[in-house]
């Protein structure tokens, strides 16, 4: 079997066992896209506009429904709209962390409801196996996916070494479910024994911290290139905030379009080099 | 300078240097209370019955606010109104786990607001110092506390060793907002290392999977009693939920009261037998 590093986006697809992992991996080969936009804003209204705005260029909408003051229902209801519309799927980055009941909870009701529309989830491994099957629970019946964090790149991190092998095991257990990782790397094998299987196995990886025009900010936070990302280290979904639509307030159309194309023209090229295409 | 496990509530309050902190530890002396009723339910109007009936016997009361499905504004209100009716803290139980810039809009933000009501909060240690830098710059102004998960009961958590030993030197790094941790026994002196100065430390410990009636449940949940957390552990606030308001559905307001005060009572005389005082 060949590495997924050098297998299509549609190839993957037709194998893989989650639902919303295939849907994803479709739409990334049908939009030539492999560029979501994480959309960090506190007002619906530039919530809305940014998505709307970006849509055509995305394959993923990654959202944090619970920075938005002005947040009802009706938010949902245009950010379904807007996923039919553009076609791209929808993202909540809730960082799940509580036990299995609690999460159960957390996701499927509230006033944000996010199972009832956000396609993908994602959460920590810190409290066990427990916080998968909890959130599968509400998820899998509704065909959604999940993706644990393996790492983070902030500075002082505690998920590294065993803790990312440890992460990489539970989702190997929970492969119908969990489908990937918010990471820097592959994470194929990782933590692997003797007796694991790994031949197979390929998971997505969504990959922050990208960007362009800036090697890092006052923050802390380091940026990579979409080749460094998707050719050299080989994740598959490109995620860009600010370095598309800037600091905010109004949203300049024309400007951030060209910015969403740049950066998905950019991720396309990293794929097709990884997969030894010549761009078309 | 003595543990703080033979210390007053009063004698460590009068030295603590987070202002929640000291005010947990005021109300546990003036109410006779290390109790705090988690109150995981999804409805308002149960919700803010059972906070009603167990108030005049609890310390804090734990919330998980995204769970409530008609929640808005006015429970806050209602909480608040409550709180003051009955002297307790509030503990938001949210479990934070992004990245600085993302938790300070999560905290301040979005439909619940929670800086604004919830004296404590908590969050998981997993993204590095950056976490507690993000939740002070809102929570501190504010005179709010944080504690840290340096542990999880659950099974195959991985916040276990060099995990829970890094969470607590990055308390100890912040002892003006990070005031103590989730957790089963006192992390004082963990992790230290030669040049710490940890002889005067105290980090407060609040407790969940205490329970007076059964040692485990279906879903591997395991209970210990207020004696073997409090006086055996050295434990400083007991965490009770459904041991005390039941299955939920219509509040028994006496049956709950009667709960209520067995374990306040039983808290209370875990704490005096630990510091070596007969209870009065």
């Amino acid at each position: 079997m060949s590495s997924p590093r050098t297998q299509t986006y549609a190839q993957r697809a037709a194998k893989n066992p989650n639902a919303a992992a295939r849907a994803l991996l479709e739409v990334i080969e049908r939009k030539k896209s492999n560029l979501c936009v994480s959309v960090d804003v506190t007002k619906r209204d530039e919530f809305l506009n940014i998505i709307d705005t970006v849509g055509p260029y995305v394959c993923l909408i990654k959202t944090h429904v619970d920075i938005i003051e002005d947040f009802d229902l009706s938010v949902i209801e245009y950010l379904k709209e807007l996923s039919a519309k553009h076609d791209f799927l929808i993202f909540e980055d809730r960082k799940f962390a509580d036990i299995g009941n609690t999460v159960a909870l957390q996701y499927s009701g509230g006033v944000h409801k996010i199972a009832s529309w956000s396609h993908i989830t994602n959460a920590h491994p810190v409290p066990g196996p427990s916080i998968i099957t909890g959130l599968a629970s509400v998820g899998k019946p509704l065909g959604r996916g999940l993706l644990l964090l393996a790492e983070m790149s902030t500075k002082g991190s505690l998920a590294t070494g065993a803790y990312t092998e440890e992460a990489v095991r539970m989702a190997r257990a929970h492969r119908d479910f969990v489908f990937g990782f918010i990471a820097q790397r592959r994470m194929d094998g990782v933590g692997a024994t003797d007796t694991d299987d790994v031949a197979d196995e390929d998971f997505l990886i969504l990959t922050p911290g990208v960007g362009l025009d800036s090697r890092g900010d006052a923050m802390g936070q380091q940026y990579r290139t979409p080749k460094e990302v998707v050719t050299e280290s080989g994740c598959d979904v490109i995620i860009v905030g600010r370095g598309i639509y800037g600091k905010g307030g109004s949203v300049d159309v024309q400007a951030v379009q060209a910015q969403a194309e740049r950066y998905r023209k950019e991720g396309w090229a990293a794929y097709l080099e990884r997969i030894g295409q010549a761009p078309s």
